[in-house]
Protein backbone atom coordinates (compact mmCIF):
# COMPACT_ATOMS: atom_id res chain seq x y z
CA UNK A 1 0.00 0.00 0.00
CA UNK A 2 1.03 3.23 -0.52
CA UNK A 3 0.33 6.69 0.46
CA UNK A 4 1.28 9.62 -1.91
CA UNK A 5 0.58 13.64 -1.07
CA UNK A 6 1.55 16.61 -1.87
CA UNK A 7 2.22 19.08 0.12
CA UNK A 8 2.86 23.25 0.69
CA UNK A 9 2.92 25.20 3.72
CA UNK A 10 3.59 29.00 3.86
CA UNK A 11 2.88 31.85 6.29
CA UNK A 12 0.68 34.60 5.45
CA UNK A 13 2.38 37.39 7.91
CA UNK A 14 5.98 37.44 6.75
CA UNK A 15 5.26 39.39 3.41
CA UNK A 16 5.59 38.31 0.17
CA UNK A 17 8.92 35.69 0.29
CA UNK A 18 8.34 32.69 2.31
CA UNK A 19 11.32 30.80 0.23
CA UNK A 20 13.27 30.65 4.14
CA UNK A 21 9.79 29.26 5.77
CA UNK A 22 9.39 26.78 3.09
CA UNK A 23 13.13 25.61 3.23
CA UNK A 24 12.08 24.64 7.38
CA UNK A 25 9.67 22.02 6.18
CA UNK A 26 11.60 21.04 3.43
CA UNK A 27 14.44 19.77 5.69
CA UNK A 28 11.95 18.21 8.31
CA UNK A 29 10.57 16.29 5.52
CA UNK A 30 14.00 15.54 3.21
CA UNK A 31 15.57 14.50 7.15
CA UNK A 32 12.53 11.97 7.58
CA UNK A 33 14.00 10.14 5.03
CA UNK A 34 10.85 9.25 3.48
CA UNK A 35 10.82 9.52 -0.73
CA UNK A 36 10.17 13.25 -1.44
CA UNK A 37 10.64 15.31 -4.46
CA UNK A 38 10.59 19.17 -4.04
CA UNK A 39 8.43 20.96 -7.04
CA UNK A 40 7.52 24.01 -8.02
CA UNK A 41 3.97 23.87 -6.19
CA UNK A 42 4.64 21.53 -3.23
CA UNK A 43 6.75 18.47 -2.17
CA UNK A 44 5.97 15.23 -3.17
CA UNK A 45 6.01 12.56 -0.19
CA UNK A 46 5.33 8.89 -0.58
CA UNK A 47 4.65 6.44 2.38
CA UNK A 48 2.85 4.85 5.14
CA UNK A 49 0.11 6.92 6.36
CA UNK A 50 1.22 7.58 9.72
CA UNK A 51 4.88 8.35 9.17
CA UNK A 52 3.50 10.90 6.48
CA UNK A 53 0.86 12.61 8.52
CA UNK A 54 4.02 12.80 10.99
CA UNK A 55 6.28 14.54 9.02
CA UNK A 56 3.74 17.24 8.13
CA UNK A 57 2.40 17.52 11.89
CA UNK A 58 6.64 18.96 12.45
CA UNK A 59 6.46 21.18 9.57
CA UNK A 60 3.38 22.57 11.02
CA UNK A 61 4.73 22.56 14.60
CA UNK A 62 8.15 24.27 13.17
CA UNK A 63 6.48 27.12 11.16
CA UNK A 64 4.25 27.90 14.33
CA UNK A 65 6.97 28.77 16.64
CA UNK A 66 7.39 31.66 14.74
CA UNK A 67 4.68 32.34 12.65
CA UNK A 68 0.69 34.08 13.23
CA UNK A 69 -0.56 32.65 10.66
CA UNK A 70 0.26 29.55 8.00
CA UNK A 71 -1.69 27.91 4.79
CA UNK A 72 -0.98 24.65 4.28
CA UNK A 73 -2.17 22.33 1.07
CA UNK A 74 -1.87 18.82 1.15
CA UNK A 75 -3.49 16.44 -1.65
CA UNK A 76 -3.63 12.50 -1.51
CA UNK A 77 -3.82 9.65 -3.15
CA UNK A 78 -3.77 6.32 -1.35
CA UNK A 79 -3.63 3.15 -3.30
CA UNK A 80 -3.90 -0.39 -2.22
CA UNK A 81 -1.49 -1.95 -4.86
CA UNK A 82 1.67 -0.23 -6.11
CA UNK A 83 4.64 1.47 -4.57
CA UNK A 84 7.45 3.52 -5.62
CA UNK A 85 4.53 5.71 -7.23
CA UNK A 86 5.98 8.41 -6.55
CA UNK A 87 8.21 7.49 -9.97
CA UNK A 88 5.91 5.17 -11.05
CA UNK A 89 2.82 7.62 -11.90
CA UNK A 90 5.16 9.90 -13.91
CA UNK A 91 6.02 7.11 -15.87
CA UNK A 92 2.61 5.98 -16.48
CA UNK A 93 1.51 8.93 -17.94
CA UNK A 94 4.43 9.27 -20.01
CA UNK A 95 4.39 5.82 -21.34
CA UNK A 96 0.78 6.78 -23.04
CA UNK A 97 2.14 9.83 -24.60
CA UNK B 1 -5.34 29.12 18.79
CA UNK B 2 -7.50 27.78 15.98
CA UNK B 3 -7.36 25.33 13.31
CA UNK B 4 -9.87 25.34 10.28
CA UNK B 5 -9.58 22.80 7.56
CA UNK B 6 -11.45 22.10 4.40
CA UNK B 7 -11.32 18.53 3.63
CA UNK B 8 -12.97 16.47 0.96
CA UNK B 9 -12.04 12.58 0.65
CA UNK B 10 -13.73 10.05 -1.97
CA UNK B 11 -12.91 6.72 -3.20
CA UNK B 12 -11.59 6.41 -7.23
CA UNK B 13 -12.68 2.81 -7.70
CA UNK B 14 -16.64 2.98 -7.08
CA UNK B 15 -17.76 4.91 -10.02
CA UNK B 16 -19.61 8.03 -10.48
CA UNK B 17 -21.96 8.08 -7.13
CA UNK B 18 -19.59 8.37 -4.08
CA UNK B 19 -21.73 9.76 -1.49
CA UNK B 20 -22.49 6.80 0.30
CA UNK B 21 -18.63 7.23 0.82
CA UNK B 22 -18.82 10.67 1.57
CA UNK B 23 -21.49 9.99 4.29
CA UNK B 24 -18.72 7.43 6.13
CA UNK B 25 -16.28 10.08 6.49
CA UNK B 26 -19.07 13.07 7.10
CA UNK B 27 -20.49 10.78 9.84
CA UNK B 28 -17.18 10.16 11.21
CA UNK B 29 -16.62 14.04 11.71
CA UNK B 30 -19.86 14.72 13.13
CA UNK B 31 -19.67 12.19 15.98
CA UNK B 32 -16.29 13.57 16.58
CA UNK B 33 -17.69 16.66 18.33
CA UNK B 34 -15.49 19.16 16.61
CA UNK B 35 -17.00 22.47 15.42
CA UNK B 36 -17.74 21.76 11.88
CA UNK B 37 -19.60 22.67 8.45
CA UNK B 38 -20.74 20.34 5.34
CA UNK B 39 -20.12 22.37 2.31
CA UNK B 40 -20.62 21.56 -1.10
CA UNK B 41 -16.98 20.86 -1.76
CA UNK B 42 -15.94 19.50 1.37
CA UNK B 43 -16.19 19.58 5.38
CA UNK B 44 -15.24 22.37 7.35
CA UNK B 45 -13.63 21.29 10.70
CA UNK B 46 -12.60 23.80 13.45
CA UNK B 47 -10.40 22.66 16.38
CA UNK B 48 -6.36 21.83 17.81
CA UNK B 49 -4.47 20.30 15.42
CA UNK B 50 -3.86 17.00 17.00
CA UNK B 51 -7.59 16.83 17.12
CA UNK B 52 -8.29 17.94 13.67
CA UNK B 53 -5.94 15.68 12.27
CA UNK B 54 -7.13 12.50 14.28
CA UNK B 55 -10.60 13.06 12.91
CA UNK B 56 -9.06 13.05 9.16
CA UNK B 57 -6.87 10.00 9.74
CA UNK B 58 -10.35 8.06 10.86
CA UNK B 59 -12.13 9.00 7.90
CA UNK B 60 -9.32 7.83 6.10
CA UNK B 61 -9.01 4.36 7.71
CA UNK B 62 -12.49 4.04 7.27
CA UNK B 63 -12.76 4.26 3.64
CA UNK B 64 -9.77 2.19 2.96
CA UNK B 65 -11.35 -0.81 4.48
CA UNK B 66 -13.13 -1.37 1.25
CA UNK B 67 -11.99 1.05 -0.79
CA UNK B 68 -8.34 0.51 -3.20
CA UNK B 69 -8.20 3.95 -3.94
CA UNK B 70 -8.67 6.83 -2.22
CA UNK B 71 -8.46 10.48 -3.05
CA UNK B 72 -8.27 13.54 -0.37
CA UNK B 73 -7.69 17.26 -0.05
CA UNK B 74 -7.12 19.31 2.89
CA UNK B 75 -6.61 22.87 2.79
CA UNK B 76 -5.80 24.22 6.55
CA UNK B 77 -5.67 27.51 7.91
CA UNK B 78 -3.54 28.14 11.29
CA UNK B 79 -4.47 31.37 13.23
CA UNK B 80 -2.57 31.87 16.58
CA UNK B 81 -5.38 34.60 17.79
CA UNK B 82 -8.92 33.79 17.26
CA UNK B 83 -11.52 31.39 18.44
CA UNK B 84 -15.48 30.20 16.37
CA UNK B 85 -13.55 31.24 12.83
CA UNK B 86 -15.74 28.89 10.97
CA UNK B 87 -18.29 31.86 11.45
CA UNK B 88 -15.73 34.59 12.08
CA UNK B 89 -14.13 34.39 8.47
CA UNK B 90 -17.54 34.23 6.47
CA UNK B 91 -18.90 37.73 8.72
CA UNK B 92 -15.65 39.14 8.56
CA UNK B 93 -16.04 38.83 4.77
CA UNK B 94 -19.70 39.69 4.53
CA UNK B 95 -19.08 43.08 6.66
CA UNK B 96 -16.77 44.19 4.42
CA UNK B 97 -19.08 43.61 1.00
CA UNK C 1 -24.38 19.33 -17.07
CA UNK C 2 -23.29 21.51 -13.80
CA UNK C 3 -19.67 22.26 -12.74
CA UNK C 4 -19.30 23.68 -9.38
CA UNK C 5 -15.90 24.46 -7.80
CA UNK C 6 -14.25 25.60 -4.64
CA UNK C 7 -12.78 28.80 -5.42
CA UNK C 8 -10.09 30.96 -2.70
CA UNK C 9 -7.78 33.71 -3.20
CA UNK C 10 -5.90 36.35 -1.26
CA UNK C 11 -2.64 37.86 -1.43
CA UNK C 12 0.23 37.05 0.48
CA UNK C 13 1.92 40.75 0.56
CA UNK C 14 -0.41 42.51 2.47
CA UNK C 15 0.04 40.40 6.26
CA UNK C 16 -1.84 38.51 8.31
CA UNK C 17 -5.35 40.03 7.96
CA UNK C 18 -6.57 39.58 3.90
CA UNK C 19 -10.45 39.85 4.41
CA UNK C 20 -10.61 42.85 2.84
CA UNK C 21 -9.16 41.77 -0.16
CA UNK C 22 -11.33 38.60 -0.21
CA UNK C 23 -14.22 40.87 -0.14
CA UNK C 24 -13.13 41.93 -3.35
CA UNK C 25 -13.35 39.21 -4.94
CA UNK C 26 -16.13 37.75 -3.22
CA UNK C 27 -18.49 40.96 -4.51
CA UNK C 28 -17.57 39.59 -8.02
CA UNK C 29 -18.91 36.50 -7.51
CA UNK C 30 -21.98 37.71 -5.96
CA UNK C 31 -22.26 39.95 -8.80
CA UNK C 32 -21.87 37.86 -11.30
CA UNK C 33 -25.20 36.16 -10.99
CA UNK C 34 -23.71 32.49 -11.00
CA UNK C 35 -25.42 30.54 -7.75
CA UNK C 36 -22.42 30.88 -5.18
CA UNK C 37 -22.44 30.00 -0.85
CA UNK C 38 -19.53 31.60 0.94
CA UNK C 39 -17.85 29.40 3.16
CA UNK C 40 -14.88 29.64 5.64
CA UNK C 41 -12.30 28.19 3.24
CA UNK C 42 -13.48 29.33 0.08
CA UNK C 43 -16.37 30.04 -1.81
CA UNK C 44 -18.70 27.77 -3.89
CA UNK C 45 -19.78 28.77 -7.12
CA UNK C 46 -21.74 26.62 -9.53
CA UNK C 47 -22.12 27.09 -13.65
CA UNK C 48 -21.25 26.22 -17.19
CA UNK C 49 -17.08 26.16 -17.37
CA UNK C 50 -16.96 29.64 -19.42
CA UNK C 51 -19.05 31.13 -17.24
CA UNK C 52 -17.38 30.04 -13.48
CA UNK C 53 -13.80 31.02 -15.03
CA UNK C 54 -14.83 34.00 -16.50
CA UNK C 55 -15.30 34.96 -12.66
CA UNK C 56 -12.29 33.21 -11.24
CA UNK C 57 -10.43 35.20 -13.79
CA UNK C 58 -12.35 38.58 -13.04
CA UNK C 59 -11.09 38.04 -9.26
CA UNK C 60 -7.60 37.44 -10.05
CA UNK C 61 -7.36 40.82 -12.12
CA UNK C 62 -9.15 42.55 -9.24
CA UNK C 63 -6.77 41.49 -6.76
CA UNK C 64 -3.70 41.78 -8.67
CA UNK C 65 -4.13 45.28 -9.26
CA UNK C 66 -2.82 46.27 -5.65
CA UNK C 67 -1.16 43.08 -4.79
CA UNK C 68 2.14 41.70 -5.39
CA UNK C 69 1.79 38.27 -5.24
CA UNK C 70 -1.58 36.37 -5.14
CA UNK C 71 -2.42 32.52 -4.05
CA UNK C 72 -5.27 30.83 -5.43
CA UNK C 73 -7.21 27.61 -5.09
CA UNK C 74 -9.31 25.94 -6.91
CA UNK C 75 -11.08 22.21 -6.90
CA UNK C 76 -13.73 21.51 -9.45
CA UNK C 77 -16.23 18.94 -9.88
CA UNK C 78 -18.15 18.32 -13.68
CA UNK C 79 -21.33 16.10 -13.83
CA UNK C 80 -22.76 15.86 -17.08
CA UNK C 81 -25.86 15.15 -15.84
CA UNK C 82 -26.94 16.73 -12.70
CA UNK C 83 -28.01 20.78 -11.58
CA UNK C 84 -28.68 22.73 -8.49
CA UNK C 85 -25.37 20.49 -7.47
CA UNK C 86 -24.31 23.44 -4.51
CA UNK C 87 -27.36 22.15 -2.43
CA UNK C 88 -27.96 18.20 -4.04
CA UNK C 89 -24.67 17.36 -2.99
CA UNK C 90 -25.01 18.37 0.58
CA UNK C 91 -28.39 16.86 0.64
CA UNK C 92 -27.24 13.72 -0.96
CA UNK C 93 -24.59 13.56 1.83
CA UNK C 94 -27.40 14.29 5.08
CA UNK C 95 -29.89 11.70 4.00
CA UNK C 96 -27.18 9.04 4.12
CA UNK C 97 -25.76 9.97 7.34
CA UNK D 1 4.85 38.82 -14.27
CA UNK D 2 4.51 35.07 -13.89
CA UNK D 3 1.41 32.79 -13.32
CA UNK D 4 2.42 29.06 -12.00
CA UNK D 5 0.20 26.52 -11.22
CA UNK D 6 -0.18 22.92 -10.26
CA UNK D 7 -3.18 20.93 -12.13
CA UNK D 8 -4.61 18.37 -11.78
CA UNK D 9 -7.40 16.70 -13.72
CA UNK D 10 -9.39 12.96 -13.76
CA UNK D 11 -12.32 11.09 -14.33
CA UNK D 12 -14.23 9.74 -11.60
CA UNK D 13 -16.45 7.37 -13.55
CA UNK D 14 -13.85 5.23 -14.91
CA UNK D 15 -12.26 2.89 -12.53
CA UNK D 16 -9.26 2.80 -10.52
CA UNK D 17 -6.89 3.59 -13.24
CA UNK D 18 -6.97 6.85 -14.66
CA UNK D 19 -3.36 7.23 -16.46
CA UNK D 20 -4.69 7.35 -20.25
CA UNK D 21 -6.88 9.79 -19.49
CA UNK D 22 -4.33 12.10 -17.51
CA UNK D 23 -2.13 11.38 -20.37
CA UNK D 24 -4.51 13.23 -22.85
CA UNK D 25 -4.81 16.43 -20.66
CA UNK D 26 -0.47 16.06 -20.54
CA UNK D 27 -0.47 16.24 -23.72
CA UNK D 28 -2.28 19.15 -24.45
CA UNK D 29 -0.14 20.86 -21.80
CA UNK D 30 3.01 19.90 -23.63
CA UNK D 31 1.94 20.59 -27.17
CA UNK D 32 0.85 24.33 -26.01
CA UNK D 33 4.76 25.43 -25.74
CA UNK D 34 3.85 26.43 -22.23
CA UNK D 35 6.96 25.71 -19.49
CA UNK D 36 5.73 22.76 -18.05
CA UNK D 37 6.96 20.30 -15.50
CA UNK D 38 5.25 16.21 -14.93
CA UNK D 39 4.88 16.22 -11.44
CA UNK D 40 3.72 13.10 -9.72
CA UNK D 41 0.50 15.10 -8.11
CA UNK D 42 0.15 17.14 -10.88
CA UNK D 43 1.53 19.33 -13.75
CA UNK D 44 2.67 22.56 -13.06
CA UNK D 45 2.20 25.45 -15.68
CA UNK D 46 3.83 28.68 -15.84
CA UNK D 47 2.78 31.62 -18.40
CA UNK D 48 0.60 34.54 -18.58
CA UNK D 49 -2.77 34.10 -16.69
CA UNK D 50 -4.63 33.48 -20.45
CA UNK D 51 -2.54 31.15 -21.84
CA UNK D 52 -2.51 29.07 -18.78
CA UNK D 53 -6.44 29.26 -18.23
CA UNK D 54 -6.60 28.20 -22.15
CA UNK D 55 -5.07 25.12 -21.72
CA UNK D 56 -6.72 24.40 -18.39
CA UNK D 57 -9.99 24.71 -20.38
CA UNK D 58 -8.99 22.47 -23.40
CA UNK D 59 -7.51 19.57 -20.80
CA UNK D 60 -11.10 20.07 -19.44
CA UNK D 61 -12.81 20.60 -23.18
CA UNK D 62 -10.86 16.93 -24.10
CA UNK D 63 -11.58 14.90 -20.96
CA UNK D 64 -15.48 15.74 -20.68
CA UNK D 65 -16.41 14.35 -23.91
CA UNK D 66 -16.14 10.96 -23.16
CA UNK D 67 -15.73 11.09 -19.32
CA UNK D 68 -19.47 11.91 -17.20
CA UNK D 69 -17.81 13.14 -13.92
CA UNK D 70 -14.30 14.73 -13.36
CA UNK D 71 -12.67 16.08 -10.95
CA UNK D 72 -9.58 18.74 -11.08
CA UNK D 73 -7.65 20.87 -8.88
CA UNK D 74 -5.40 24.27 -9.09
CA UNK D 75 -3.18 25.61 -6.58
CA UNK D 76 -1.94 28.74 -8.55
CA UNK D 77 1.26 31.39 -7.11
CA UNK D 78 0.76 34.88 -9.62
CA UNK D 79 4.03 37.00 -8.80
CA UNK D 80 4.58 40.81 -10.07
CA UNK D 81 8.31 40.18 -10.11
CA UNK D 82 9.85 37.14 -11.46
CA UNK D 83 10.44 34.61 -14.21
CA UNK D 84 11.58 31.42 -15.24
CA UNK D 85 9.48 30.58 -11.39
CA UNK D 86 9.35 27.00 -12.35
CA UNK D 87 12.70 26.32 -11.70
CA UNK D 88 13.70 29.52 -9.85
CA UNK D 89 11.18 28.71 -6.50
CA UNK D 90 12.62 25.41 -6.46
CA UNK D 91 16.69 27.05 -6.38
CA UNK D 92 15.65 29.38 -3.60
CA UNK D 93 14.09 26.64 -1.33
CA UNK D 94 17.09 24.77 -2.33
CA UNK D 95 19.87 27.66 -1.23
CA UNK D 96 18.52 27.57 2.05
CA UNK D 97 18.34 24.10 3.05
Amino acid sequence: MSLLINFSIFPLDKGESVSQYVARAVKIIKDSGLICELGPMGTSIEGEWDEVMDVVTRCFEELKRDCSRVYLGITGDYRKKGKDRITAKVKSVEEKL
